[in-house]
């Protein structure tokens, strides 16, 4: 059965936040919290009737501070991030191909997708594929900083995303026009950057980007290394 | 089965527009569209592979103009708006207690709840009900232009909606605080402006508002009767 996520839009960083959750049991996962966010978020699962069980993060954001730090604190829920994030405090690192369970079975697949970054990872539950900064609607997340690689991202999509089926739902971590959700099947026709262009075109057209450097750039990761929590020493 | 919605957001009015689908079938209907996000809209439903079959208002809108009468003639889409709204070209009147089908055996019921204006009416369907202005997430519409009633609305929320199953996912029409659901039970126990408030205090609370005019009254609405379609003589 297909259940979709809850999803919360921060408005001042075109950020998704995902709320997940299954039949027969309360508890409930977020994907990508904000930190601002975190009262609404709260209200917004006590608003479900559910309970905060697992904080997930697809990677080290660049341009928001998560508030997994301030929700493990106020939920005991824990927290778990990519490994290959530098996200040290979180209680579980993530491997390639981990298995994360929740509520009555139900079950999130880890898969690791480097590009964005070298740890970011994507997460499969019930036909839906939350794609952090790898896929976004029409698009797919820079790679010019944080140990981005055109290179790996390529292969990642093409690879490892557009080999699920069709129809699974794709959740971004962004969307900047007032999108909500796209399926692989249409990206994998349609996307911009990737439908019908080979890794040497890509690679080409991402280095020609000129994207101006995030904003948050050097606070928030060093932030998000630490599940937004303050930083000591 | 419940099954949630997909929620787009129209950032200039904080106004939810919704398309639902259930399986089986690829026809799709949405609620409360919006005429600048017209083409975001279609490519939505294109991605998800669907075929919009009916197009809902919930009401004749004072914020936001529609984008039914746009849809109605890109897609064919029948179009179906409440009797008591005075938006004459609708191809559907539709009557407290209508059932409107679509797809494999989908079944939206019309809830009538007169108050944000004499004929706002909320729609029910698997367990998720949509509910316009009537309802917000901690609030309600306010009733103090356009056939609105105080004393309406008290009886629309307390007798028509707060007696639904209180896991009831309510999905209202605007939210300006970055909000995306909430459920019965909540509002209920916890809706500031109705929970623990009897009918005389709810109307003298929404008469000391002091809300200033909506910026698109005049326009909206004559607009909206019209399905957003240009407006002639």
């Amino acid at each position: 059965m297909n259940l979709n996520p809850i999803q919360l839009f921060d408005a001042e960083s075109s950020t998704f936040t995902y709320i997940l959750h299954g039949p027969g049991s309360t508890d409930a996962v977020i994907i990508d919290p904000v930190d601002r966010n975190c009262e609404r978020d709260l209200r917004q699962i006590e608003r479900l009737n559910l309970r905060l069980v697992l904080v997930l993060e697809t990677h080290a954001h660049a341009d928001h501070v998560t508030s997994a730090g301030a929700l493990h604190a106020r939920t005991g829920a824990r927290t778990a991030a990519p490994s290959g994030c530098g996200i040290l405090p979180a209680d579980v690192q993530i491997m390639d191909g981990d298995i994360l369970e929740f509520g009555l079975n139900e079950k999130i697949v880890a898969h690791h997708t480097p590009g964005h970054t070298a740890g970011s990872t994507c997460f499969l539950w019930r036909g839906n594929v939350f794609s952090g900064d790898t896929l976004l609607i029409d698009g797919c997340g820079r790679t010019d900083f944080q140990s981005g690689s055109s290179d790996a991202l390529y292969d990642s999509i093409t690879t490892k995303l557009f080999t699920l089926p069709d129809d699974t739902l794709v959740w971004p971590a962004h969307d900047y026009k007032g999108n909500s959700v796209s399926t692989i099947g249409w990206e994998k026709a349609h996307n911009q950057r990737l439908a019908h262009r080979n890794k040497q075109d890509f690679i080409a057209l991402m280095a020609d980007l000129k994207l101006p450097p995030p904003k948050l750039l050097d606070v928030a990761v060093a932030a998000n290394r630490n599940l937004g929590l303050p930083l000591h020493g």
